[in-house]
């Protein structure tokens, strides 16, 4: 009776998410269909995390236990063979009974991508979000991301309709870069990674650092926007497109404090 | 009356190519049809070189004239807004009256991308070819593409129903790169520049290394090929969705001993 952990990478630009709906496609759904034949009965996967409609990912994962002793390479192979190429398991390995991909995540990573100019790439469009015009400031969009780091409560940054007990939320970190694909035409990318996220969270940090980057507000009112705890306060829910779930991490995370004081927590 | 210089970007998934024809969605075709409503009248895009269906491009090259004197930025907006986004304008410039897209060209660069592994990203698939095994013999490849560099009669690279006058080409450069992507998975790139290229040339030579990659052919084998001057004896026509055109140069091109004796000829 082995126990998996699948990992896998989904463009979204079709998908209704993470989750099973009750009508459209979603990823667990396609995994389920594609698992049960090789049971011969229905399978329950687990994810580590919801994607909603539309965002990516890079690096899902998932638990399931499976009722036949089956090689994980098989899995791959069978599972790929029944999912269409939008959706690719890209590794199944065993692991000890207990493990569960959402309760046993010590972090993730998510990713959130603004093509910055007039002329979006053919091939990036499906995996940014547009914002023709001003070129944004980046030294201004990276003092505001910094300010996230840390414990704090992100009510803020929480879409409608969630149900959870607390939205405080550890990160540990979170950065800006930004490259010039050609003149006037700048791909920005912003990397966080943390404890755990609210609901539409990451979107909701997006769209308010693009307000700082247009010059609308100033790094320091994202401390503002925190404090008010209050989701009207922040920027807009920036579009699922240039969202990608990059990683999902099982080891216990890393602080910047206690990664200067004992790297061996990443072991 | 300003002509000018257009350079282009297009996913070719669905495309039937550069060429305007009698069904299907082509590059020159929507081109054309983009700039019509600015002049008030049909319009002709002469393109720097054909590519075939399916075939990409990052900056593809077109020079036209226009009747009306228009801001080149305004060319790129209104044309950008009748285009699919898959077709974008990235660029026009202002150029002398005597500039012909095709006929200037001095060099043309070309990419070819192999997946070599089981599990392709969903984000790669358009984009490449996949070789799922063996895992290829990477110096060998780059042995027998070396062997390309040169002026020689690429004949045995030539696909069928072409009409040039002669099929001797010289390649300034011609490399094969490899990127791990994960374990057991693999992007390699091949790069070729050239003064010019034959119909479907790029994706007979990218089908005749993974010939030489999958350890069937020696390197050397690539010059019993060109000594041939015979289709049959290469490999395979590889398929159109790995194939980029990178981009096309108008300056004197480089060959590899221009380049060691007088870098100023990139000027």
């Amino acid at each position: 009776m082995p126990h998996l952990k699948l990992t896998i990478a989904y463009d979204g630009t079709a998908l209704v998410g993470w989750q099973r709906q009750a009508s459209g496609v979603s990823v667990q759904g396609l995994l389920e269909e594609a698992l049960a034949p090789l049971e011969g009965r229905a399978v329950t996967v687990h994810g580590a995390g919801r994607t909603d409609a539309g965002v990516h990912a890079l690096a899902q994962v998932a638990s399931v236990t499976l009722q036949r002793d089956v090689d994980p390479r098989v899995v791959v192979k069978a599972v790929n063979m029944r999912l269409p190429h939008a959706v690719r398991l890209i590794d199944a390995t065993v692991v000890p009974p207990g493990f569960h991909a959402r309760f046993d995540a010590t972090a993730k990573t998510y990713r959130y991508r603004i093509w910055n100019g007039q002329v979006v790439s053919p091939f990036e469009r499906p995996y940014v979000w547009q914002v023709a015009w001003p070129p944004l400031d980046i030294a201004a969009m990276q003092d505001a991301a910094g300010r996230l780091q840390g414990t704090h409560d992100f009510a803020a940054f929480q879409g409608a309709g969630t149900d959870v007990d607390t939205s405080v939320r550890t990160i540990f970190s979170s950065d800006i870069q930004a490259a010039d694909v050609r003149h006037g035409e700048r791909l920005i990318t912003y990397e966080v990674r943390g404890d755990g996220f609210l609901r539409q969270m990451v979107r909701a940090i997006a769209g308010t650092l693009v307000e700082v980057g247009r010059g609308r507000r100033s790094p320091a009112w994202i401390e503002e926007v925190l404090a008010s705890a209050h989701r009207a306060t922040a920027g807009r829910t920036a579009p699922a497109s240039g969202l990608f779930l990059v990683g999902v991490d099982y080891e216990r995370p890393q602080t910047a404090e206690a990664g200067t004081q004992n790297s061996s927590l990443h072991v």
